[in-house]
């Protein structure tokens, strides 16, 4: 089974990866790494989780916009890369989560996306991580998620 | 016209770069790539431009706050490999924005970065970016930007 | 006298290094980059310092935090290449601190890692950096830290 149909069984199509928001790129490969632009759970060119976890959003809305975003990485990467076959390993994650005062559960949100990766690449899919939290994130997404992926 | 020139024509003169404010080191090169530390929108030895944007500052002050910042990244990477025109690619933009309650329009403060570096390097400009917001930084500088250059 | 030999000067013994607090590995190695996963002030399975730099830490505490964190990214790099002295060099370190409103002193806080780093390493410990405060940490950690190192 491909990447992409394992990501299908998961419910998510791979369709025109989301636009960026400005003058960038979401994607450029040097050397084996692959890194992309920020991500936020966009789909079919909507926003779909806005808004502060742990006041607008539960932790488990939170988990499935950090899941989103992690979609929307692999998307990218694919437009650059072909098919998601050629990814040898994920690197890294980092997360960026919209956070409520008092919001403390950063890691229990990106594992949102961290649970994906594996499910996906198993153990190629296990990166390193960092979780943070924020006060803002663009156009209010709940979640900003940036990848750096090793090609074959 | 060499890349130094063209920034020269939008009023940048690269002189003696910014310190940094503690430390470290302001930019080291692994392999073929030039990661700078974080620069803020210092000039001649001056902060200038402070505060929250949304609140304390305007989007377009934002915005020009971030152009400084890249402008002050490459003259950091100049300092380490003699000359701009070694550059071959931007490869990736972080940019932290210091963040009034409520302020969402970071992609458009980080526009000012990456906007410059498209009009110096034309396509070898366009890099991947994160923006997001954050409640404090340094010096209560404005915004905060580090940089991943690929050299020839 | 081997890198770990100095760390033990400094008063920290490496042991077991900290687990991740979910679903992702602590450090990965690419080429001849180690990435960390972003690492807070643990020791002994404890979380030492808590709560935000500026109201519920002082400067100080802040310092030690950010130290400590700087351990824990060595401690999880020696357990993914087997000994401290085979590092070449520290490439970047990335420092999220939890700041109190009005808290603008990232870089002093981030010095408590940079120093320490310097100490240890001396010029190879010289690094890129960026500090920027953050309003909320997973498990309210005054400080994150995630590292670059190349090894040789």
């Amino acid at each position: 089974m491909s990447v992409e149909e394992k990501i299908r069984e998961f419910g998510y199509e791979l369709k025109e990866p989301p636009k960026p928001l400005a003058s960038y790129i979401p994607v450029i490969k040097t050397g084996n790494l692959v890194f992309t632009a920020g991500q936020i759970p966009m789909s079919g060119g909507k926003l779909l989780f806005s808004g502060k976890v742990g006041k607008d959003l539960s932790l488990e809305e939170g988990r499935k916009a950090a899941e989103l975003c992690a979609v929307n990485c692999l998307n990218v990467i694919k437009s650059e890369i072909g098919s998601l076959d050629n990814i040898e390993r994920i690197i890294k994650v980092t997360v960026f989560v919209n956070s409520a005062d008092g919001f403390t559960d950063q890691p229990k949100v990106a594992n949102g996306a961290s649970d994906f990766l594996v499910k996906i690449f198993g153990e190629n899919g296990k990166h390193v991580r960092s979780a943070v939290g924020v006060n803002e994130l663009p156009v209010d997404s709940a979640v900003e998620i940036e990848m750096i992926a090793e090609v074959k």
